[in-house]
């Protein structure tokens, strides 16, 4: 087959995925994480059951799908914080990341949240988090701003578990408090 | 019944159950959470069957006690070390509390730990743990050691989220530098 018809077969397929994930992210929305089917997807989309079930073989398969472009948005959107912050760049990622941990819904919780937290594409998240705020303390124990007598990698350790308390905050003004706390662990001793 | 009597049969009663526990704790310990059987405590205990199943209906039930009076146990351990810390009694029970957390053995991780830590007993246990550091942060505003801007609810949420770290760190010299830093974030602002 001639390259064109490739790509236009690849963009095919991306835009079922992408309709398919739209429209589960919509439904997830409307009913909750554990009432979306198969069904009301089609439904939704226009795109036959048969169809569906060629790129999608279970329901479970169409959240971990769904679960994994969420969590990429969310990274590819701190990594613009990053870029477009000057010099409060770890503040701005850190505080960024606590707030997005706040606003999670909570209908996200229990035996579906862990399911979906125990796919595989949370490790590579975790990781890339993880380096991205590990590469911003680097930054900062140059620039004199956070204490370069610990391991960053021990630093971006702290600094995740600490900001996971986000998620049990009644307010983002105490997310900004949390925050502020998190980086006074960081500064350089007196 | 008379009084006394009641009592024999109460102490009989824990000493059937606290010897399952233990039996349980062995087994554990030996081979992992998920192939203890009630056979096996039965026959380690001496208890019969018929009679272990009277306490427990089923080895989920004795998994989940066996957990909870671990958890007790070791909150028992940190109000101890909270009474004979004298002047660094928040340092040395968030130090404690990190280092136990650390040394959580690894086999407890997987499905049956998520199970465990749904029980109602862990809403108990993270109640009191936030409670005993929220009063020693209380302690800190007052002698000054701790920032007084901010709630000690929060300071708290803050420090458990951040010491829960230590699960991922790999020796306990790297549990004492979080324990450090996470103190570090508590000191009232220069």
């Amino acid at each position: 087959m001639p390259k064109l018809w490739n790509e236009t077969i690849d963009t095919h397929r991306a835009a079922v995925r992408e309709t398919t994930l739209d429209a589960t992210a919509a439904l997830v929305a409307e009913h909750g994480l554990l009432s979306v089917t198969m069904s009301q997807i089609a439904e939704r989309t226009g795109i036959g059951r048969a169809t569906l079930y060629k790129y999608f073989p279970d329901m479970e398969a169409i959240l971990l799908a769904w679960h994994e472009r969420q969590i990429n948005r969310h990274l590819d959107h701190l990594a613009g914080v990053r870029e477009h912050a000057g010099t409060t760049r770890l503040e701005a990622v850190l505080e960024a990341y606590a707030l997005h941990l706040h606003e999670i819904p909570r209908h996200a919780d229990g035996e579906i949240a862990a399911f979906l937290h125990r796919g595989e594409h949370m490790a590579h998240a975790h990781q890339r988090m993880h380096a991205m705020i590990r590469d911003l303390l680097i930054e900062g124990i140059k620039t004199g701003e956070v204490r370069g007598d610990i391991a960053p990698d021990e630093l971006a350790t702290y600094c995740r578990h600490a900001l996971a308390a986000a998620r049990n905050l009644p307010s983002k003004a105490a997310v900004r408090r949390l925050v502020n706390v998190t980086i006074a662990g960081l500064r350089p001793l007196r």
